[in-house]
C-alpha cells in the first residue's frame, strides 16, 4: 500500500520536476539557413503585421440591433391648372409615422371623383371592335376592372365595372409638380445597441445637441455628423439627377455606417452617412433603367351626395431606406490566442518546407538525414584496430565512427 | 567598441546562416507505422477535403444590407348582397407604398356608418341582467367601448359609448369575399449590397430585363428568376390551402436567398426564392392552429350631414414578409492560413497519439523511450573489457554499449 | 523495369511501416520543470475550460431570419371640452396592419376643418411689421405654407397660403388625453428561422396555447413566456415614467432575445423579452432629453359642402420597435478542430517560452544547449589514454566524453 503510494508520489514529482523539449539539430548551412530564416521572418511578419495590426485579429466582432426614426420638414407648392395648393408633411410622406423606410411624394397623377360604376377602359387597353372581344366577367391583369362584355363604340375599348372614370397615367407631369421637394429636410434619429459588448449609441453623439441640430445641415465635409439632410443633397450625393428622379420616382439608400473600435473610448464610435441608389446592378449596362422609377397608388375616400367616392393618387416619389450597417470590434482573448496558435502552426509549415530543402535538395542530404533522423534498428559498433607496439607505453588514439 | 560590433555581427550572421530542425527518431515498426500514417492521412484528408473543399475554409464570409420594394397588380371583384364592386391595388394592399412587409386583403367584415354614440354591446360580451352588472365608466379589454352603466333589456347586454353600431365579427364570410385574390400578381424588386466585398446586386439580374418581366411568371422550375409571382402560387408553394388562408388570413414569408461565391464571376450570384408559412412551430403538433389566422382593423372616416362617421373594416388577409437572407464568400488569406495553421496543430495531435501508443502500449516501449528521450542527468560510461592475448598482435573487437 | 517497381514498392512500404517522432530531451531540472508544467497546465486549462466549456468553442453559430406580427387591444376614452369619445385600435395604432414597428397614440393636438386658403402664420413664426418682411412666394422650412407677401396687422405675422387655420402646437395637452392607454395590451407573434440549422421556432412555444394566451399577462417573473404585454408594464420595464412619455411621446425597443443551444432539445429554445428606451446615449449626461419626445402628423380628409377639408392630428405616442436578436449554437466539427489545432499551437508557444528560460537564463545553460542542440559541423573524437600495466590482465575503464 505505502509502496504504491510512494510510486504515485514519485510519478507525480517526476512529472513536475522534468519536462521535454524537442531535441534540435542545428544546421550550419548558409543556403538553407538564409532560406529558412527568411521564410520564418515572413511568417512572423504576416502574423504580427497582417493578422494583428492590419486585420486586428486580436479582436472579436459584433453587429448591432438598431432602431431608426425619421422626420421630414418642409412645405411644397403646386399650381395645377391655376389651382394653387401647398403640401405639408401630412400630405407628402408615406407612411406618416416616421419609419426607417418611407416615400416622399415628388410627382403625382390625380384622378378625382371616382365612383364604382361602369365606364370604358383606357384607349390602348382592351381594344375591341365588337362585344365579342370583351368577355363578360373576365379580368385583365393590367386592367382597371371587370369587363361587362360591352364594347364601347366611342373609344373602341371594352367597358369595365371599376372606379370610374378610370385613371389615365399615360402622361407623367413634366416638370414634376413638387419639384420644390428639393428643399425638404430629413431628420434621422438612429439608435444602435451592440449586445455582445453591451454598448448603446445614438447618432445624436456627444456635441450633437438640440441647439446644434436646430441650425445645422448635413454636409459630407463641413458637418458630417449633423443628422439633418436636405433632400436635394441626398439625391445629388447618391448620384441621381433630381429633376429625373422627382419626375418618375426612385429609391435611395442612406447607409448609416457604425464601424467602431471599442478598445478606444466609446466616444470615438460615430456614424458615417453614405448615399447610393437602390435596385440598380452596377454590373449592368443599362443601370439607369433598373435604378429609377418608383410609384404606387393610394386613394382618399369621401362621401358626396350619399355616394362613396374616392380621389386616386398615382404617387411618384423618392423612396428612402435608412439602412443601418454596423461592425464593432473589441479585444478578446479567444481570437487572439487562436491567431497566435495557428500562427505557430504556420511556423511549423515553414520548418517542414526547410526540411524538404534540407533532406531532398541539398547535395549533402544524406549527411543531414543521418543528423536529423535516429534509426531505431541500428546497433552501434565500435571497432578499434589496435596496432600495438609491444614493450612501448605510448598513447593510442582511436577513431570511433558511428 | 569594435570588438563588440564584431560580436553582434557574428551573432547575426550565425542566426542567419544556421537553422534548427527538430531531431526526429525514425521508428521502424510496422504496427505503429501503419497506425500513425493512417491517422496523419486522415488529418490531411480532413483538412484538404473537408475544411477546404467542402466547407470552403479558405474564404471569408459576409452578409448583405438589402432593400426591397414590392408592387401588387390585379383587380378583385365582390358581389356582396347584390352590391357589385371591384377592388384595385389602392383598396386591398396595406400599406400602399410597397414595403417589404405588407398585407393583401382577401376577406373582410365591413361595418358601415359608425358614429360616436351609445349602443348595446354585442350579445356574448358584457351580458347583464340589470344595470348593476354594468359598472359605469369601466372598460373591458375585449369590449368596444366605455360602459355607461345601463343594461339594455332587448339584448341583455351593457350599453357602451363607442363607435355605433358595434362591429359584429362572429360570422366570417365563407367563401372569402375576395377569393379572386388568387390571381393577383406580386412584383419584387430587391437590391443587396455586400459591404465587405463592395458588390451590389439586384434581383433583376442579367437577362431579366423589362421585356422579359412584362411577360414572365415565376415558376420554381421553368422561370426561377422571374420576379413576378402569382399570389395563388405563393400560397401553394408555402404549403397552405388558398381557400383556408384567404378566409381567416395568414402570414407567409418569401425568403430571397442570396448565397454567392465571389471567387467565380459575380454574374453567377443569383437569388433563390423560397416560400414558407410563418408563426408556426414545426415541432408543434397543432401547427395549423399556430400558423393561420391574420386580421386587423382599419377605418375610413367621412362626414355625413356634419356628423363624423367611419366605415370599419376587419381585414382578413395574407401578410407577406419578404425576408432577404444572404451569405457571400470570397477567398481571403486570413481564414486560409488560419485553417492551415490549425491543421498543422492537429497534425501535432496525431503525433502525440502515436507517441502514446509507442511509449505506453508497445512491448518494446522501454527501448523506444530510450530512443525518443535523452536524459540530461546520465553520464555515458564505456567499459571495455580487454581480454588480451599477450605476445599476439591480433585485432580486438570491443562492444561499446550505451 | 521490375527493379524500379520494387524500389517504388519498397519506398511505399518504408513510408507506411515507419514514422517519425521528434526526439525529446528530458530535462531533469526542478525549476524549469515546474515552470513549464505550470505553463502547459495553464494552456490546457485555458483550452478546455475557457475555449470549450465557457465559450463553447466547439459550436458553430447562426443568427435567425425573423418575422413579427403585433396586435393591440383596448379602448381609450377622452373627454375633450365635454366632447366624449372613445378610441379603438383602428383609431390609435399607426400603421394599422400590425407591423413590428408601430406607434400607439397617447396624446394629440387636433386641428379640425382645415381647408386650402390664406391665413396668418402662428405668432412667433414669421413675425413682421410690414409687408416688406414677408417675401411673397418664399417658404420658411419650419413654416406652414407659402408666404403671400402680406403682413397681417392683427397678428403681426405674415400671411401664408396653407391649410387654414394653421395648427397651433404651442401647448401640449397635460395630462395626456389618452392616459388610459396604460391599460392597452400588446400581443406579439414572432417566428424565427435559423437557416444554417434548419430550425424554425415561434414565440408561441410549447405550452403557450390559445387557452393560455386568452388569460395570461406578461410578467418578467411569473409569466416570462406570455406574449401579451400591458403597455403600462412595457413603459415601466423600459425605465420611463408613463405620464411623461404619454405626454410628449417616446420610443421603446422590445428586444426578443433568442439565445439557443441546439445541442440540447430544441424545446429549450425559448425567447426572452427585454425592454429599453431608444434614441438615448447612456454615456450622455442629458439622457432624458435625447430619449423622450416622439410625434408625427397625419390628416383625415373629407368633403364638406363640396370643399375639400381635413382634420390634422399632431400625434404624440409611444413608438414600439420589436427587435429580434438571435444567436443559436450547435456542435460543429470545424470550430472544434480549429480550436484544438490552435490550442496545440499555443502549447508550442509554451515550449518555446520554457526553452528560452532553459537556454538563456539558467546557469547550466551551456550544458542544456549541448543537450538540446546537435551541431552538424562537429566531428566526434574519442581519445583514449591507455596507461597499460604490461604483463597484467586487469580490466581497464575508459571514460569516453562527447
Amino acid at each position: 500500500m505505502k509502496k504504491m503510494k510512494n510510486q504515485i508520489t514519485n510519478a507525480i514529482s517526476d512529472f513536475f520536476f522534468e519536462y521535454e523539449t524537442p531535441r534540435q539539430v542545428l544546421v550550419r548551412n548558409r543556403r538553407v539557413g538564409v532560406v529558412c530564416r527568411l521564410i520564418q521572418l515572413g511568417v512572423l511578419a504576416y502574423i504580427i503585421g497582417w493578422v494583428f495590426i492590419y486585420e486586428k485579429g486580436y479582436q472579436s466582432t459584433d453587429t448591432a440591433v438598431s432602431s431608426v426614426f425619421t422626420k421630414m420638414k418642409g412645405v411644397g407648392y403646386t399650381n395645377d391648372k391655376g389651382k394653387e395648393r401647398v403640401w405639408d408633411v401630412a400630405d407628402y410622406v408615406f407612411p406618416p409615422q416616421g419609419d426607417s423606410s418611407f416615400v416622399v411624394m415628388t410627382n403625382y397623377i390625380i384622378t378625382e371623383g371616382q365612383s364604382m360604376s361602369k365606364c370604358p377602359e383606357l384607349p390602348g387597353k382592351h381594344n375591341c371592335s365588337s362585344n365579342t372581344d370583351c368577355e363578360g366577367g373576365s379580368f385583365k391583369r393590367t386592367g382597371h376592372g371587370q369587363m361587362t362584355g360591352v364594347c364601347v363604340n366611342t373609344t373602341k375599348t371594352c367597358e369595365v365595372l371599376a372606379w370610374c372614370p378610370v385613371e389615365n397615367d399615360h402622361i407623367i407631369p413634366d416638370p414634376p409638380l413638387l419639384i420644390s421637394a428639393e428643399n425638404y429636410t430629413l431628420f434621422i434619429k438612429n439608435s444602435v445597441t451592440f449586445p455582445l459588448f453591451g454598448v448603446t449609441r445614438s447618432n445624436l453623439v456627444e456635441g450633437i445637441d438640440a441647439s446644434y441640430i436646430s441650425k445645422c445641415l448635413h454636409d459630407p465635409e463641413k458637418a458630417p455628423l449633423c443628422p439633418i439632410f436636405k433632400l436635394g443633397d441626398i439625391v445629388k450625393l447618391s448620384g441621381f439627377n433630381f429633376e429625373t428622379i422627382a419626375k418618375v420616382g426612385g429609391a435611395i439608400g442612406i447607409v448609416v455606417d457604425w464601424t467602431c473600435n471599442f478598445d478606444v473610448d466609446v466616444r470615438h464610435c460615430k456614424p458615417k452617412y453614405n448615399f447610393h441608389g437602390l435596385y440598380g446592378n452596377p454590373t449592368e449596362t443599362d443601370k439607369a433603367r433598373a435604378s429609377v422609377g418608383y410609384n404606387f397608388r393610394y386613394a382618399k375616400h369621401y362621401l358626396e351626395d350619399k355616394i362613396q367616392k374616392r380621389t386616386l393618387f398615382k404617387v411618384f416619389g423618392i423612396r428612402i431606406d435608412i439602412i443601418v450597417q454596423s461592425l464593432a470590434r473589441k479585444f478578446d482573448i479567444i481570437p487572439t490566442l487562436t491567431a497566435i496558435g495557428s500562427g505557430v502552426g504556420i511556423f511549423g509549415v515553414a520548418t517542414v518546407v526547410c526540411d524538404l530543402v534540407l533532406l531532398y535538395l541539398l547535395p549533402k542530404r544524406e549527411f543531414y538525414k543521418n543528423m536529423k533522423f535516429k534509426y531505431t534498428d541500428t546497433h552501434i559498433q565500435v571497432s578499434i584496430m589496435m596496432h600495438e607496439q609491444l614493450f612501448d607505453g605510448n598513447a593510442v588514439v582511436i577513431e570511433v565512427s558511428f
